[in-house]
Protein backbone atom coordinates (compact mmCIF):
# COMPACT_ATOMS: atom_id res chain seq x y z
CA UNK A 1 0.00 0.00 0.00
CA UNK A 2 0.81 3.57 -0.50
CA UNK A 3 0.34 6.44 1.62
CA UNK A 4 -1.24 9.69 0.54
CA UNK A 5 -2.58 11.94 1.95
CA UNK A 6 -4.26 10.65 4.76
CA UNK A 7 -5.36 7.36 2.70
CA UNK A 8 -3.69 4.13 1.78
CA UNK A 9 -3.95 3.13 -1.46
CA UNK A 10 -3.40 0.65 -3.66
CA UNK A 11 0.34 1.58 -5.96
CA UNK A 12 -1.55 1.51 -9.57
CA UNK A 13 -3.93 4.05 -7.39
CA UNK A 14 -1.04 6.63 -6.40
CA UNK A 15 -0.76 9.18 -9.44
CA UNK A 16 0.49 12.50 -9.35
CA UNK A 17 -1.40 15.56 -10.95
CA UNK A 18 1.31 17.07 -14.06
CA UNK A 19 0.94 20.41 -12.63
CA UNK A 20 1.64 19.15 -8.42
CA UNK A 21 4.42 21.83 -8.11
CA UNK A 22 6.70 19.10 -6.78
CA UNK A 23 6.98 17.89 -10.53
CA UNK A 24 7.44 21.16 -12.03
CA UNK A 25 9.56 22.79 -9.38
CA UNK A 26 11.09 20.20 -6.99
CA UNK A 27 8.67 22.56 -4.36
CA UNK A 28 8.46 19.81 -1.81
CA UNK A 29 11.05 18.27 0.86
CA UNK A 30 11.31 14.33 1.40
CA UNK A 31 12.70 11.74 4.06
CA UNK A 32 14.21 8.28 3.83
CA UNK A 33 14.01 6.37 6.88
CA UNK A 34 15.59 3.15 7.77
CA UNK A 35 13.46 -0.09 8.63
CA UNK A 36 15.27 -3.10 10.39
CA UNK A 37 13.21 -6.06 11.44
CA UNK A 38 9.92 -4.05 10.76
CA UNK A 39 11.26 -1.39 13.15
CA UNK A 40 11.91 2.26 12.39
CA UNK A 41 15.48 3.33 12.60
CA UNK A 42 15.43 6.87 14.54
CA UNK A 43 11.74 7.64 13.36
CA UNK A 44 11.53 10.78 15.46
CA UNK A 45 14.87 12.45 14.25
CA UNK A 46 13.26 11.58 10.71
CA UNK A 47 10.37 13.62 11.76
CA UNK A 48 12.06 16.51 13.17
CA UNK A 49 13.72 17.62 10.58
CA UNK A 50 11.19 16.75 8.21
CA UNK A 51 9.03 19.63 9.77
CA UNK A 52 12.31 21.56 9.80
CA UNK A 53 12.70 21.01 5.90
CA UNK A 54 8.68 22.21 6.18
CA UNK A 55 9.30 24.98 7.76
CA UNK A 56 12.10 26.89 6.02
CA UNK A 57 10.28 26.82 2.56
CA UNK A 58 7.05 28.08 4.03
CA UNK A 59 5.61 24.41 3.08
CA UNK A 60 2.11 23.52 5.56
CA UNK A 61 1.76 19.69 5.67
CA UNK A 62 -1.46 18.09 4.89
CA UNK A 63 -2.06 16.89 8.98
CA UNK A 64 0.55 17.08 11.86
CA UNK A 65 3.85 15.09 12.03
CA UNK A 66 2.76 13.21 15.59
CA UNK A 67 -0.31 11.62 13.01
CA UNK A 68 2.30 11.26 10.23
CA UNK A 69 4.18 9.48 12.58
CA UNK A 70 1.59 7.23 13.33
CA UNK A 71 0.75 6.37 9.73
CA UNK A 72 4.26 5.60 8.83
CA UNK A 73 4.24 3.13 11.81
CA UNK A 74 0.91 2.04 10.16
CA UNK A 75 1.91 1.87 6.55
CA UNK A 76 5.30 -0.47 7.55
CA UNK A 77 3.17 -2.85 9.24
CA UNK A 78 0.44 -2.85 6.43
CA UNK A 79 3.40 -3.34 3.86
CA UNK A 80 4.41 -6.43 6.45
CA UNK A 81 8.15 -4.46 5.76
CA UNK A 82 11.15 -6.36 7.24
CA UNK A 83 14.52 -4.39 6.55
CA UNK A 84 13.87 -1.44 4.04
CA UNK A 85 13.30 1.99 3.80
CA UNK A 86 10.05 4.60 3.99
CA UNK A 87 10.31 7.09 1.41
CA UNK A 88 8.05 10.25 1.76
CA UNK A 89 7.95 13.56 0.20
CA UNK A 90 5.62 16.19 0.65
CA UNK A 91 4.98 18.58 -2.30
CA UNK A 92 3.12 22.36 -3.04
CA UNK A 93 0.41 20.16 -4.44
CA UNK A 94 -1.04 20.99 -8.11
CA UNK A 95 -1.94 24.66 -8.77
CA UNK A 96 -1.62 26.80 -12.32
CA UNK A 97 1.99 27.08 -12.73
CA UNK A 98 3.59 30.13 -11.31
CA UNK A 99 6.63 30.49 -9.23
CA UNK A 100 5.18 32.11 -6.20
CA UNK A 101 3.46 30.45 -3.71
CA UNK A 102 -0.38 29.34 -4.43
CA UNK A 103 -3.12 30.42 -2.86
CA UNK A 104 -5.50 27.81 -2.84
CA UNK A 105 -3.29 24.23 -3.51
CA UNK A 106 -3.24 21.85 -0.83
CA UNK A 107 0.20 20.09 0.03
CA UNK A 108 0.64 16.45 -1.17
CA UNK A 109 2.44 14.13 0.81
CA UNK A 110 3.20 10.42 -0.47
CA UNK A 111 5.12 7.47 1.50
CA UNK A 112 5.88 4.08 0.29
CA UNK A 113 8.13 1.15 2.01
CA UNK A 114 10.32 -0.70 -0.41
CA UNK A 115 12.49 -3.93 0.71
CA UNK A 116 16.29 -3.31 1.01
CA UNK A 117 19.21 -5.35 1.82
CA UNK A 118 21.58 -3.94 4.11
CA UNK A 119 25.07 -3.18 2.17
CA UNK A 120 27.24 -5.79 3.83
CA UNK A 121 29.57 -6.58 1.51
CA UNK A 122 30.69 -2.69 0.92
CA UNK A 123 30.66 -2.23 4.51
CA UNK A 124 32.87 -4.70 4.76
CA UNK A 125 34.98 -4.10 2.10
CA UNK A 126 34.88 -0.27 1.60
CA UNK A 127 34.24 1.68 -1.39
CA UNK A 128 35.67 3.44 -3.57
CA UNK A 129 34.31 7.88 -4.03
CA UNK A 130 35.10 10.20 -6.45
CA UNK A 131 35.48 13.86 -5.90
CA UNK A 132 33.74 16.53 -7.75
CA UNK A 133 33.12 20.01 -7.08
CA UNK A 134 29.88 20.81 -5.49
CA UNK A 135 27.99 23.02 -7.88
CA UNK A 136 24.52 22.65 -5.82
CA UNK A 137 22.58 25.38 -4.26
CA UNK A 138 23.42 27.50 -1.08
CA UNK A 139 20.66 25.44 1.57
CA UNK A 140 21.77 22.12 1.39
CA UNK A 141 20.56 22.32 4.86
CA UNK A 142 17.18 21.56 3.74
CA UNK A 143 16.39 18.40 2.53
CA UNK A 144 14.57 18.99 -0.60
CA UNK A 145 13.30 17.31 -3.50
CA UNK A 146 16.02 19.77 -6.12
CA UNK A 147 18.44 17.39 -6.18
CA UNK A 148 19.33 17.47 -9.36
CA UNK A 149 23.10 18.02 -8.76
CA UNK A 150 23.10 15.47 -6.60
CA UNK A 151 22.44 12.78 -9.22
CA UNK A 152 24.59 14.23 -11.83
CA UNK A 153 27.25 13.59 -9.21
CA UNK A 154 26.52 10.19 -8.39
CA UNK A 155 26.31 9.48 -12.24
CA UNK A 156 29.87 10.70 -12.32
CA UNK A 157 31.52 8.89 -9.72
CA UNK A 158 29.09 5.40 -10.82
CA UNK A 159 30.81 6.14 -14.49
CA UNK A 160 34.62 6.50 -13.13
CA UNK A 161 33.60 3.17 -10.95
CA UNK A 162 32.92 4.90 -7.70
CA UNK A 163 30.34 4.71 -5.61
CA UNK A 164 29.93 7.58 -4.29
CA UNK A 165 30.80 11.45 -4.87
CA UNK A 166 32.54 13.59 -2.42
CA UNK A 167 31.53 17.08 -3.31
CA UNK A 168 34.24 20.18 -2.68
CA UNK A 169 33.42 23.55 -3.33
CA UNK A 170 36.82 24.81 -4.46
CA UNK A 171 39.28 23.36 -1.45
CA UNK A 172 36.55 22.66 0.83
CA UNK A 173 35.33 19.27 1.05
CA UNK A 174 31.57 19.81 1.87
CA UNK A 175 29.94 16.10 2.06
CA UNK A 176 28.69 13.25 0.02
CA UNK A 177 26.09 13.72 -2.77
CA UNK A 178 23.86 11.10 -0.82
CA UNK A 179 25.83 10.82 2.24
CA UNK A 180 27.87 13.21 5.19
CA UNK A 181 32.02 12.64 5.24
CA UNK A 182 34.22 11.96 7.91
CA UNK A 183 38.05 12.08 7.34
CA UNK A 184 40.18 10.46 10.59
CA UNK A 185 43.18 12.98 10.17
CA UNK A 186 45.48 12.92 13.32
CA UNK A 187 43.86 10.94 15.44
CA UNK A 188 40.33 13.24 15.13
CA UNK A 189 37.17 12.70 13.29
CA UNK A 190 36.37 16.04 11.51
CA UNK A 191 32.99 16.26 9.11
CA UNK A 192 31.63 19.70 7.87
CA UNK A 193 29.86 21.90 10.38
CA UNK A 194 25.95 21.53 10.21
CA UNK A 195 25.39 24.77 8.55
CA UNK A 196 23.74 25.67 4.90
CA UNK A 197 26.64 23.82 2.55
CA UNK A 198 25.30 20.14 4.02
CA UNK A 199 22.74 18.37 5.05
CA UNK A 200 22.68 17.63 8.60
CA UNK A 201 22.23 13.60 8.27
CA UNK A 202 20.73 11.58 11.09
CA UNK A 203 23.47 8.74 10.45
CA UNK A 204 25.77 11.83 10.64
CA UNK A 205 24.39 13.10 14.49
CA UNK A 206 24.11 9.19 15.57
CA UNK A 207 27.56 8.59 14.61
CA UNK A 208 28.82 11.98 16.18
CA UNK A 209 27.37 10.81 19.28
CA UNK A 210 28.65 7.03 18.40
CA UNK A 211 32.32 8.86 18.80
CA UNK A 212 31.43 10.84 22.01
CA UNK A 213 30.41 7.63 23.99
CA UNK A 214 33.45 5.63 22.65
CA UNK A 215 35.99 8.82 23.38
CA UNK A 216 37.16 9.16 20.04
CA UNK A 217 37.62 12.60 19.57
CA UNK A 218 35.82 14.65 16.67
CA UNK A 219 35.58 18.36 15.77
CA UNK A 220 32.89 19.73 13.21
CA UNK A 221 35.25 21.41 10.69
CA UNK A 222 35.90 21.05 7.63
CA UNK A 223 38.97 19.69 5.44
CA UNK A 224 40.25 20.28 2.33
CA UNK A 225 40.51 18.11 -0.40
CA UNK A 226 44.45 17.75 0.38
CA UNK A 227 44.08 16.81 3.88
CA UNK A 228 40.77 14.24 3.07
CA UNK A 229 43.59 12.43 0.68
CA UNK A 230 45.91 12.00 3.45
CA UNK A 231 43.31 10.55 6.22
CA UNK A 232 44.06 7.62 8.01
CA UNK A 233 40.62 7.12 7.23
CA UNK A 234 37.34 8.00 5.91
CA UNK A 235 33.88 7.43 5.97
CA UNK A 236 30.58 8.46 4.51
CA UNK A 237 27.15 8.27 6.66
CA UNK A 238 23.67 7.92 5.62
CA UNK A 239 20.66 6.24 6.05
CA UNK A 240 21.39 3.67 3.75
CA UNK A 241 24.78 3.64 3.10
CA UNK A 242 25.08 3.43 7.45
CA UNK A 243 28.69 3.86 8.15
CA UNK A 244 30.58 3.08 5.06
CA UNK A 245 34.05 2.68 4.75
CA UNK A 246 35.92 4.26 1.87
CA UNK A 247 39.08 3.19 1.12
CA UNK A 248 40.15 4.80 -2.00
CA UNK A 249 39.27 8.10 -3.61
CA UNK A 250 39.99 8.61 -7.45
CA UNK A 251 42.23 5.61 -7.66
CA UNK A 252 44.53 6.79 -4.49
CA UNK A 253 43.89 4.41 -1.36
CA UNK A 254 43.20 5.90 2.02
CA UNK A 255 45.40 5.10 4.47
CA UNK A 256 46.78 1.20 3.56
CA UNK A 257 43.78 1.12 1.11
CA UNK A 258 41.94 -1.35 3.73
CA UNK A 259 39.10 -0.52 6.46
CA UNK A 260 41.28 1.06 9.33
CA UNK A 261 40.70 -0.03 13.05
CA UNK A 262 38.68 2.97 14.47
CA UNK A 263 36.07 2.60 11.70
CA UNK A 264 35.56 -0.96 12.60
CA UNK A 265 35.20 0.24 16.17
CA UNK A 266 32.36 2.76 14.71
CA UNK A 267 30.31 0.21 12.57
CA UNK A 268 30.68 -2.21 15.30
CA UNK A 269 29.02 0.48 17.62
CA UNK A 270 26.61 1.06 14.96
CA UNK A 271 25.58 -2.44 14.63
CA UNK A 272 24.40 -2.64 18.23
CA UNK A 273 22.34 0.13 17.64
CA UNK A 274 20.61 -1.07 14.82
CA UNK A 275 20.29 -4.15 16.39
CA UNK A 276 18.58 -2.50 19.68
CA UNK A 277 16.04 -1.06 17.26
CA UNK A 278 15.16 -4.58 15.50
CA UNK A 279 14.89 -6.42 18.85
CA UNK A 280 12.86 -4.00 20.50
CA UNK A 281 9.79 -4.44 17.60
CA UNK A 282 10.15 -8.05 18.02
CA UNK B 1 -5.61 17.92 -24.95
CA UNK B 2 -2.34 17.22 -23.00
CA UNK B 3 0.30 15.45 -24.81
CA UNK B 4 1.79 12.84 -22.85
CA UNK B 5 5.00 11.08 -24.80
CA UNK B 6 3.69 10.75 -28.18
CA UNK B 7 0.18 10.53 -27.12
CA UNK B 8 -2.81 13.11 -27.22
CA UNK B 9 -5.03 12.48 -24.00
CA UNK B 10 -7.82 13.94 -22.17
CA UNK B 11 -6.81 16.40 -18.91
CA UNK B 12 -7.82 13.56 -16.36
CA UNK B 13 -5.87 11.05 -17.94
CA UNK B 14 -2.50 12.90 -17.47
CA UNK B 15 -0.89 11.49 -14.45
CA UNK B 16 2.19 11.22 -13.80
CA UNK B 17 3.76 8.22 -11.71
CA UNK B 18 4.99 8.57 -8.07
CA UNK B 19 8.37 7.32 -8.76
CA UNK B 20 8.76 9.40 -11.88
CA UNK B 21 12.00 11.02 -11.41
CA UNK B 22 10.95 14.43 -12.11
CA UNK B 23 9.20 14.12 -8.63
CA UNK B 24 11.23 13.51 -6.89
CA UNK B 25 14.86 14.51 -7.60
CA UNK B 26 13.33 17.41 -10.26
CA UNK B 27 15.77 14.91 -12.75
CA UNK B 28 14.24 17.18 -16.09
CA UNK B 29 14.06 20.01 -18.11
CA UNK B 30 11.17 22.35 -19.55
CA UNK B 31 10.36 24.94 -21.79
CA UNK B 32 7.54 27.72 -21.93
CA UNK B 33 6.51 28.80 -25.23
CA UNK B 34 4.72 31.75 -26.05
CA UNK B 35 2.01 31.84 -28.26
CA UNK B 36 0.37 34.65 -30.06
CA UNK B 37 -2.98 34.40 -32.20
CA UNK B 38 -2.23 30.93 -32.14
CA UNK B 39 1.02 30.99 -33.62
CA UNK B 40 4.28 29.92 -31.28
CA UNK B 41 6.54 32.84 -30.89
CA UNK B 42 10.68 32.23 -31.59
CA UNK B 43 9.48 28.00 -31.28
CA UNK B 44 12.72 26.79 -32.70
CA UNK B 45 15.03 28.99 -30.93
CA UNK B 46 13.34 27.20 -27.95
CA UNK B 47 13.68 23.34 -29.17
CA UNK B 48 17.32 24.38 -29.53
CA UNK B 49 17.74 25.38 -26.02
CA UNK B 50 15.33 22.55 -24.48
CA UNK B 51 17.94 20.50 -26.46
CA UNK B 52 21.00 22.06 -25.34
CA UNK B 53 19.53 21.60 -21.58
CA UNK B 54 18.53 17.84 -22.63
CA UNK B 55 22.23 17.15 -23.51
CA UNK B 56 23.69 18.89 -20.43
CA UNK B 57 21.87 16.47 -18.41
CA UNK B 58 22.22 13.67 -20.69
CA UNK B 59 18.54 12.96 -20.72
CA UNK B 60 17.39 11.32 -24.08
CA UNK B 61 13.57 12.34 -25.23
CA UNK B 62 11.67 9.73 -26.14
CA UNK B 63 11.73 11.08 -29.93
CA UNK B 64 13.40 13.54 -32.02
CA UNK B 65 13.06 17.60 -31.33
CA UNK B 66 11.53 17.49 -35.16
CA UNK B 67 9.23 15.57 -34.37
CA UNK B 68 8.15 17.12 -30.90
CA UNK B 69 8.08 20.87 -32.84
CA UNK B 70 5.15 19.17 -35.06
CA UNK B 71 3.41 18.04 -32.01
CA UNK B 72 3.52 21.54 -30.01
CA UNK B 73 2.43 22.76 -33.26
CA UNK B 74 -0.55 20.31 -33.45
CA UNK B 75 -1.27 20.77 -29.41
CA UNK B 76 -1.81 24.76 -30.18
CA UNK B 77 -4.10 23.46 -32.93
CA UNK B 78 -6.13 21.29 -31.09
CA UNK B 79 -6.55 22.90 -28.29
CA UNK B 80 -7.40 26.01 -30.46
CA UNK B 81 -5.41 28.80 -28.54
CA UNK B 82 -5.03 31.72 -29.28
CA UNK B 83 -2.79 33.88 -27.09
CA UNK B 84 -1.49 31.60 -24.28
CA UNK B 85 1.79 29.78 -23.69
CA UNK B 86 2.88 25.78 -24.29
CA UNK B 87 4.36 24.24 -21.34
CA UNK B 88 6.78 21.42 -22.15
CA UNK B 89 8.97 19.31 -19.63
CA UNK B 90 10.61 16.27 -19.74
CA UNK B 91 11.60 13.94 -17.12
CA UNK B 92 14.14 10.78 -16.99
CA UNK B 93 10.99 8.76 -16.48
CA UNK B 94 9.78 6.04 -13.84
CA UNK B 95 11.85 3.78 -11.86
CA UNK B 96 12.66 2.64 -7.84
CA UNK B 97 14.37 5.74 -6.87
CA UNK B 98 17.81 5.72 -6.57
CA UNK B 99 20.36 8.87 -7.13
CA UNK B 100 22.41 7.31 -10.40
CA UNK B 101 20.53 7.22 -13.83
CA UNK B 102 17.95 4.48 -14.47
CA UNK B 103 18.73 1.79 -16.95
CA UNK B 104 15.74 1.23 -17.91
CA UNK B 105 13.69 4.31 -17.19
CA UNK B 106 11.98 5.82 -20.51
CA UNK B 107 12.33 9.75 -20.29
CA UNK B 108 8.39 11.33 -19.86
CA UNK B 109 7.16 14.02 -21.78
CA UNK B 110 4.28 16.25 -20.85
CA UNK B 111 3.43 19.16 -22.78
CA UNK B 112 -0.54 21.68 -22.14
CA UNK B 113 -1.60 24.55 -23.04
CA UNK B 114 -2.78 27.53 -21.09
CA UNK B 115 -4.01 30.91 -22.47
CA UNK B 116 -2.72 34.41 -21.22
CA UNK B 117 -3.41 37.60 -21.70
CA UNK B 118 -0.38 39.89 -22.21
CA UNK B 119 0.29 41.91 -19.16
CA UNK B 120 -0.39 45.14 -20.92
CA UNK B 121 -0.93 46.89 -17.90
CA UNK B 122 2.45 46.32 -16.42
CA UNK B 123 4.71 46.59 -19.41
CA UNK B 124 2.70 50.68 -19.65
CA UNK B 125 3.42 51.17 -16.08
CA UNK B 126 6.46 49.31 -15.25
CA UNK B 127 6.83 47.16 -11.64
CA UNK B 128 8.95 47.03 -8.52
CA UNK B 129 11.55 44.53 -7.92
CA UNK B 130 12.79 43.10 -4.88
CA UNK B 131 16.68 42.50 -4.49
CA UNK B 132 17.88 39.57 -3.25
CA UNK B 133 21.02 36.68 -3.03
CA UNK B 134 20.83 34.11 -5.64
CA UNK B 135 21.26 30.47 -4.04
CA UNK B 136 20.51 28.98 -6.82
CA UNK B 137 23.12 26.15 -8.36
CA UNK B 138 26.23 26.65 -10.54
CA UNK B 139 24.55 25.32 -13.56
CA UNK B 140 21.52 27.98 -14.50
CA UNK B 141 22.41 27.61 -17.97
CA UNK B 142 20.11 24.48 -17.92
CA UNK B 143 16.74 25.09 -17.75
CA UNK B 144 16.21 22.47 -15.53
CA UNK B 145 13.25 21.63 -12.59
CA UNK B 146 14.87 22.49 -9.93
CA UNK B 147 13.17 25.89 -9.38
CA UNK B 148 12.86 26.28 -5.58
CA UNK B 149 15.81 28.55 -5.27
CA UNK B 150 13.28 30.60 -7.68
CA UNK B 151 10.68 29.75 -6.47
CA UNK B 152 11.51 31.07 -2.33
CA UNK B 153 13.06 34.80 -4.37
CA UNK B 154 9.74 35.08 -6.12
CA UNK B 155 7.35 34.78 -3.41
CA UNK B 156 10.46 36.81 -0.84
CA UNK B 157 9.21 39.70 -4.04
CA UNK B 158 5.40 39.15 -3.63
CA UNK B 159 5.71 39.13 0.08
CA UNK B 160 6.93 43.07 -0.17
CA UNK B 161 4.87 44.26 -3.08
CA UNK B 162 7.21 43.06 -6.03
CA UNK B 163 6.40 41.63 -9.16
CA UNK B 164 10.08 40.07 -9.62
CA UNK B 165 13.18 39.42 -7.90
CA UNK B 166 16.29 40.43 -9.03
CA UNK B 167 19.33 38.21 -7.69
CA UNK B 168 23.02 39.09 -6.97
CA UNK B 169 25.78 36.70 -6.15
CA UNK B 170 27.64 38.81 -3.85
CA UNK B 171 27.88 42.60 -5.48
CA UNK B 172 27.54 40.89 -8.97
CA UNK B 173 23.79 40.78 -10.24
CA UNK B 174 22.92 37.66 -12.38
CA UNK B 175 19.20 37.91 -13.21
CA UNK B 176 15.82 37.53 -12.33
CA UNK B 177 13.89 34.55 -10.49
CA UNK B 178 11.99 33.96 -13.71
CA UNK B 179 13.92 36.96 -15.93
CA UNK B 180 17.01 38.24 -17.34
CA UNK B 181 17.72 42.16 -16.54
CA UNK B 182 19.23 44.74 -18.16
CA UNK B 183 20.66 47.84 -16.99
CA UNK B 184 20.82 51.13 -18.63
CA UNK B 185 23.98 52.91 -17.45
CA UNK B 186 25.88 56.19 -19.08
CA UNK B 187 23.45 54.75 -22.56
CA UNK B 188 25.04 51.38 -22.72
CA UNK B 189 22.49 48.21 -21.89
CA UNK B 190 24.60 45.64 -19.35
CA UNK B 191 23.43 42.56 -19.06
CA UNK B 192 24.89 39.25 -17.67
CA UNK B 193 26.99 37.15 -19.97
CA UNK B 194 25.52 33.91 -20.46
CA UNK B 195 27.50 31.91 -18.73
CA UNK B 196 26.73 28.80 -16.22
CA UNK B 197 25.44 31.54 -13.74
CA UNK B 198 21.99 32.57 -15.75
CA UNK B 199 19.77 31.20 -18.07
CA UNK B 200 19.81 32.24 -21.83
CA UNK B 201 16.79 33.54 -22.35
CA UNK B 202 14.99 33.44 -25.91
CA UNK B 203 13.29 37.03 -25.06
CA UNK B 204 17.27 38.11 -23.75
CA UNK B 205 18.39 36.86 -27.12
CA UNK B 206 15.80 38.39 -28.91
CA UNK B 207 15.95 41.77 -27.09
CA UNK B 208 20.01 41.79 -27.76
CA UNK B 209 19.33 42.07 -31.60
CA UNK B 210 16.65 44.22 -31.60
CA UNK B 211 19.09 46.05 -29.28
CA UNK B 212 21.75 45.87 -32.32
CA UNK B 213 18.97 46.84 -34.85
CA UNK B 214 18.15 50.16 -32.99
CA UNK B 215 21.78 50.51 -32.76
CA UNK B 216 21.58 50.98 -29.15
CA UNK B 217 24.82 50.17 -27.62
CA UNK B 218 24.94 46.89 -25.40
CA UNK B 219 27.27 45.00 -23.63
CA UNK B 220 27.41 41.00 -22.22
CA UNK B 221 28.70 42.09 -18.99
CA UNK B 222 27.63 41.75 -15.65
CA UNK B 223 27.07 45.17 -13.12
CA UNK B 224 27.04 45.44 -9.77
CA UNK B 225 24.33 45.74 -7.20
CA UNK B 226 25.38 49.56 -6.83
CA UNK B 227 25.38 50.44 -10.79
CA UNK B 228 21.66 48.30 -10.98
CA UNK B 229 19.88 50.65 -8.54
CA UNK B 230 22.23 53.78 -10.48
CA UNK B 231 20.86 52.61 -13.55
CA UNK B 232 18.88 55.30 -15.73
CA UNK B 233 16.51 52.25 -17.25
CA UNK B 234 15.87 49.00 -16.43
CA UNK B 235 13.92 45.97 -17.78
CA UNK B 236 13.20 42.46 -17.25
CA UNK B 237 12.49 40.28 -20.09
CA UNK B 238 11.17 36.73 -20.08
CA UNK B 239 8.89 34.53 -22.53
CA UNK B 240 5.51 35.75 -20.27
CA UNK B 241 7.23 39.40 -19.07
CA UNK B 242 8.26 40.09 -22.21
CA UNK B 243 10.17 43.18 -22.09
CA UNK B 244 8.89 44.50 -18.96
CA UNK B 245 9.93 48.06 -17.21
CA UNK B 246 11.28 47.85 -13.59
CA UNK B 247 10.67 51.15 -12.21
CA UNK B 248 11.51 50.77 -8.58
CA UNK B 249 13.97 48.53 -6.78
CA UNK B 250 12.95 47.49 -3.32
CA UNK B 251 11.43 51.16 -2.96
CA UNK B 252 14.36 53.11 -4.68
CA UNK B 253 12.81 54.68 -8.06
CA UNK B 254 15.29 53.68 -11.40
CA UNK B 255 15.79 56.85 -13.12
CA UNK B 256 12.79 59.25 -12.30
CA UNK B 257 10.93 56.12 -11.45
CA UNK B 258 8.99 56.07 -14.80
CA UNK B 259 9.13 53.88 -18.01
CA UNK B 260 12.18 55.89 -19.70
CA UNK B 261 12.02 56.63 -23.76
CA UNK B 262 15.25 53.49 -24.58
CA UNK B 263 12.68 51.11 -22.73
CA UNK B 264 9.48 52.23 -25.13
CA UNK B 265 11.80 51.74 -27.95
CA UNK B 266 12.61 47.93 -27.27
CA UNK B 267 8.99 47.98 -26.58
CA UNK B 268 7.74 48.97 -29.65
CA UNK B 269 10.19 47.09 -31.38
CA UNK B 270 9.24 43.56 -30.33
CA UNK B 271 5.83 44.63 -30.02
CA UNK B 272 6.31 45.00 -34.11
CA UNK B 273 7.89 41.18 -34.23
CA UNK B 274 4.87 39.90 -31.87
CA UNK B 275 2.47 41.20 -34.89
CA UNK B 276 4.78 39.38 -37.34
CA UNK B 277 4.54 36.13 -35.83
CA UNK B 278 0.71 36.47 -35.10
CA UNK B 279 0.22 37.84 -38.72
CA UNK B 280 2.00 34.76 -39.64
CA UNK B 281 0.23 32.10 -38.78
CA UNK B 282 -3.83 34.15 -39.68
Amino acid sequence: MILVNDRFVERTEATVDIEDRGYQFGDGVYEVIRVYGGAPFLLDEHMARLARSLREIRLEPPYGIDELTDKIRRLITLNALGDGIVYLQITRGASPRTHGFPKNAHSVLTAYTQTLDRPLQALQEGIRAHLTEDIRWLRCDIKSLNLLGSVLAKQEALDKGCAEAILHRGKTVTEGSASNVFALIGGVWFTHPANHLILDGITRRSVLRIMQELDMPAKEEAVTVEQLLAAEELIVTSTTQEVMPVVAVDGRPIGDGSVGPWTRRLQEAFEAAIRETANRSS
